[in-house]
């Protein structure tokens, strides 16, 4: 990490352009707005502001067609320039930069200045762990199967059955919203209510995150009466808040509960190759950065897809152990049934959230044995031992019906 | 507008898909979860929750290349779904839904009930132009040079040429943050100390829009701060907080002063044909009903640059007289010189500011000139006179000097 200089890296593409140029005139334009003609004098006074060209680097291959050629440009920015918070930035790197052509934004490396003004997430997969009393493998995550329109206790029988299936969090659905039929403190009473009858059978600790949604300026007190309602985690739709939304909560020293990041609006900006912000970058540094604990993120495996190394460069940005602020629990979402647990945990190995919906409300034998086939995959990869293997012992029955309905990958 | 539901419409590119069977996949995947698995019983209460689908429009040329098959989706989601507010709508038509492949949000419509909660721009075109006394012509808008390292005398005496040109509104720089040499306070009573100098000279009133940065929860705070120096308009980055941000802004009574909406960011979210959020709806309809009195966008003359037909759309979803909000004041930006004029007042009528930074401070006669040849070449237009007729006249000196650096459009 620089001292007193972010760096953004772009991808630009462009098929004429004097790439050198550009990165010099972002550098000047994008900070103290003209230099050449400066007076000697004010140039002296001025040059603490100045971005600088840190790199360019220009992908031409021989024969490219029409639109493939492009060059990766990392400029530094003053920190003196910007106040320290993420909205100031990224208005600063990518603000009216954003409108200049076919450009992404591809990374960004903060100052030791900058990152000091952000504590991190508050839990991170350490945190969460030790909540949950859970060291030795991976977390299983559940999505309510559908929320809207529903009233407490169906709600609440929903919970007990997913939580009865030995899942280690369960989530609110993104898209509930305060609403008369389970309105945010009941929904919290009820379903924590069915997690500690849930515990008192499996021994099982839970976490419920519940959304965390309403008018900005609300969310931390919406925040705190989930909390006094009993939640032990919250939801939230960072994109639609904006980061320093999460930095605050997360920040804030009552808000002590995890903070689940949801990936909602996130396709609208990572998945074209020529405009957005990149996904390691949009949906791993940025929400860490901002105090998530855990942050949701497509999967390779589903139909929300993200290409293979993507998903692996997001999950990378969160357990890097690198920044001093403390990782986030990769939760990869989408697709998710009990025959993939093998190649999820080759994929993100054991610090990771295994997060489903269909592939354990779908199960043949019930929601509860939806769960149970689940922590059954994930014992028995843990153990080196193969799917098929494992389904054929005693007492794995919920794994085989899972196999058998949804096959398995090694 | 429908009574209680919100309508969505979507591109969608897929070489193969049933675009049919995918608009009724969302329609009930974004709201009641499932539906022909659901008892009839249920099916009756869970009616009124379930999305429609009200329209598929299949675009398949023949002979189209592969990529290019693509279908216009529309959805209506029942309002009793989500709060009213634009997180909970954006995270309910766009949430997930982003990030299912190549799928972008072109428009939204409001019902009755969800607009009903928005006040809206609290100023708007009308109310800018009572605030200015300018009720007969285009206003004019002017950007510091630059900005970041210049102390106060130096911005005041920025301001104070700019401001004897005899512009109406003089933006700060988006990416001048709360910083040591020039801080909000001390930013406004210099800036404002230098307007009221001028306004003494020009017998011109004017409006400063000071930049609105700051942590989420500190916005309200420091606009205030700055009315209570002397601001009388605020600057917003409303895409790095998120328009609930504005919508507080613009709602709260004490913040008696025009906002207007930067469009820093929008970059990321608007070109690519596949993905995002469509400018018309992402500059236009959204930032209006979330309170912008002006909205800045790219003009399609510059560097920064947007088709035409996408400007014209977003300067009709600011100025369309048929949504129960004031109207907002269309600000194209980036290019401009005096010798556009014309062609400015053709495309965007009337009810437009005009706003230029380098066409103001380059011009050969210094920075007051500049803000003169707009002047008259607005004047000239207004009156049906060409520009090169209006600057042979005496007193337009100002105006021949610009068109001789930069020429005309008519």
């Amino acid at each position: 990490m620089s001292e007193n200089f972010c760096i953004a890296t772009y991808r630009c593409y462009d098929d004429k352009a004097d790439f050198a140029k550009k990165a010099q005139s972002i550098a000047v334009g994008l900070t103290v707005g003209s230099w050449t003609d400066l007076p000697e004098a004010r140039k002296t006074e001025m040059e603490k502001h100045l971005g600088r060209v840190v790199s360019v680097t220009v992908h031409e291959p021989e024969g490219a067609a029409p639109g493939e050629r492009y060059a990766d440009l990392a400029i530094a920015y003053p920190d003196l320039n910007f106040s320290r918070d993420l909205p100031a930035l990224l208005v600063t790197v990518f603000g009216k930069l954003s409108m200049d052509g076919k450009i992404k934004l591809l990374d960004l490396q903060f100052s030791v200045d900058f990152v000091s003004a952000f504590p991190g997430p508050k839990f991170g997969i350490a945190g969460v762990r030790n909540l949950l009393g859970v060291h030795d493998r991976p977390l299983l995550m559940s999505i309510f199967k559908s929320v809207i329109g529903h009233d407490l206790p169906n709600l609440r029988e929903q919970f007990y059955q997913q939580a009865l299936g030995g899942v280690d969090l369960i989530k609110d659905d993104e898209i509930l919203f305060e609403n008369p039929l389970t309105p945010l403190e009941k929904r919290v009473e009820a379903c924590m209510n069915a997690a500690r009858q849930a515990e008192s059978e499996t021994g099982q600790k839970l976490l419920y995150a519940v959304n965390l949604t309403g008018p900005t300026s609300q969310l931390a007190a919406n925040a705190k009466r989930a909390i006094n309602a009993g939640a032990n985690a919250l939801l939230f739709n960072v994109l639609a808040y904006g980061y320093d939304a999460l930095h605050e909560l997360s920040s804030d020293r009552e808000i002590n509960v995890p903070i689940a990041a949801h990936p909602a609006m996130a396709g609208a900006l990572y998945p074209s190759p020529h405009y957005g912000i990149a996904a390691p970058l949009l949906l791993g540094k940025l929400m860490r950065l901002a105090g998530a604990d855990l942050v949701l993120f497509p999967s390779p495996y589903g139909s929300v897809v993200m290409p293979r190394e993507e998903n692996l460069a997001v999950q990378a940005a969160l357990v890097d152990t690198s920044p001093p602020v403390v990782t986030s629990f990769p939760v990869p979402s989408a697709g998710i049934h009990p025959g993939l647990v093998p190649l999820i945990l080759r994929d993100f190995g054991h610090d990771v959230v295994v997060n489903a919906g269909g592939g354990i409300h779908g199960h043949s034998m019930g929601t509860a044995a939806g769960g149970q086939a689940f922590r059954q995959a994930i014992s028995a990869t843990l153990a080196g031992q193969s799917l098929p293997e494992a389904a054929a012992e005693a007492g794995n029955d919920a794994l085989k019906a899972a196999i058998e309905s949804w096959g398995y990958k090694e």
